[in-house]
């Protein structure tokens, strides 16, 4: 048995999210241990680094899975990338040492958003951006960013109740205007259910001055969802890249 | 009864080319029409600049259409988008004057083509560009456009074979790096069916070396379909824009 990282780029616009669901609609776990199943002749079960929100994208999700006896990581991974849809590629495959787990052994991630501040939606980024046509005070959007970056308790910054801890580290936020475009990048050690939209919907009520800047520091002293933003939708967020030691 | 001139903007991937057609698919056209026949409780039909093929995209494909009675354009224009698809926006609405017919009154056309280079296909962009992982000789391509430019019997260049005349005008080929994409924008009087894919399909086997740049002008002389370059897909291609006077 040898244990494998899959590192996967998907559009995840017409799936259900990242994980394996028993009854509804195809999810990107669902569809990348089917095609591993394929290939192998076996049933397979992968560990992903984490779930994304049905319509998230990802540009390096990354998962773990191990094989019976010797594989050849190129050729399987071409074979799975024909079994694959075209939405959905593994982008490399790397053995790694046995007992590794993409989301227990996950050091960090880095995730994007990306907002479309023109007056009409763009028929062809509609999928992979938000259509959020007002101007964006991205100074102030930058001084409330500085308040989120650091270690806190980020209760007020997710919609499940039971999570074990609600701390986590965000070492940077960047936040960069490209034309009518903006990204926001997170780069954290790790972020709750909903916690980089709702970090983006605050950021966004923040840049269009509904909120001040400094809201952003009493929605996390105040551990209350209602203080914090919207939930920014799923179609503007990538996660980016998954980090181990 | 009025004249309108529609500019309208579409996503072609899911979709079976502009003209209605009577039993397969839906079309931009078809869809179009039924919009408007919903928005004016009336049976109506359009004429379009032209056609384009299925999977290929527009900016700016342009459309005429007569309406009884008065009509105010931005109102008309705010319901038909809201009874069209996202991936269909009719981005302006004109009146015109009576006897205005998209097709027969146009006097140019501008298509864009994308090719991506890069080794891998791209998830995000797959349906929007061609991917070609071949390292383009872009200087080549250009002394190519060179001997396409001007007025020529394009007969060897469409796949079209009872065309009245085959004669037609390029006014202008700009061929772009952009990183690892390569644009190329076609500017002409009206281009044949096939006929800018055919062009682009042309340049880019002049692009990989595998043609000479002078294999363009005798692909022009000979007239005959064999000597020009293959069929560039369709996901590549955007109608940029329909010029009238």
């Amino acid at each position: 048995m040898r244990t494998y990282k899959l590192t996967i780029v998907y559009d995840g616009a017409r799936y259900q999210g990242w994980q394996r669901q028993k009854t509804t609609g195809m999810t990107i776990q669902g569809i990348l241990e089917e095609a591993i199943t394929q290939v192998t002749g076996r049933k397979t079960e992968i560990d992903g680094s984490g779930r994304t929100d049905s319509g998230v994208h990802a540009k390096g999700q990354t998962a773990s899975v191990t094989l019976s006896g010797k594989v050849d990581a190129t050729e399987f991974r071409s074979n799975l990338n024909a079994a694959l849809p075209e939405d959905v590629r593994v982008k490399e495959m790397l053995l790694v040492k046995n007992g590794f787990h993409a989301r227990l052994n996950a050091k960090g991630k880095r995730y994007e958003y990306f907002v479309d501040t023109r007056e009409k939606p763009d028929v062809f980024t509609r999928k992979y951006c938000y259509h959020y046509p007002y101007e964006l005070d991205v100074p102030a959007m930058q001084k409330a960013a500085g308040y989120l970056i650091g270690t806190h308790d980020f209760a007020g910054f997710t919609d499940k109740k039971d999570e074990l801890s609600t701390i986590r580290t965000i070492y940077d936020i960047i936040i960069e205007k490209q034309d009518s475009k903006i990204r926001v990048e997170y780069y954290g050690t790790g972020f709750l259910y909903h916690m980089v939209r709702i970090l983006t919907g605050t950021l966004l009520e923040i840049g269009t001055g509904q909120k001040q800047p400094e809201e952003a520091a009493k929605a996390l002293k105040a551990g209350n969802r209602e203080y914090a933003g919207f939930l920014a939708p799923a179609r503007g967020l990538f996660l980016k890249d998954v980090y181990y030691e």
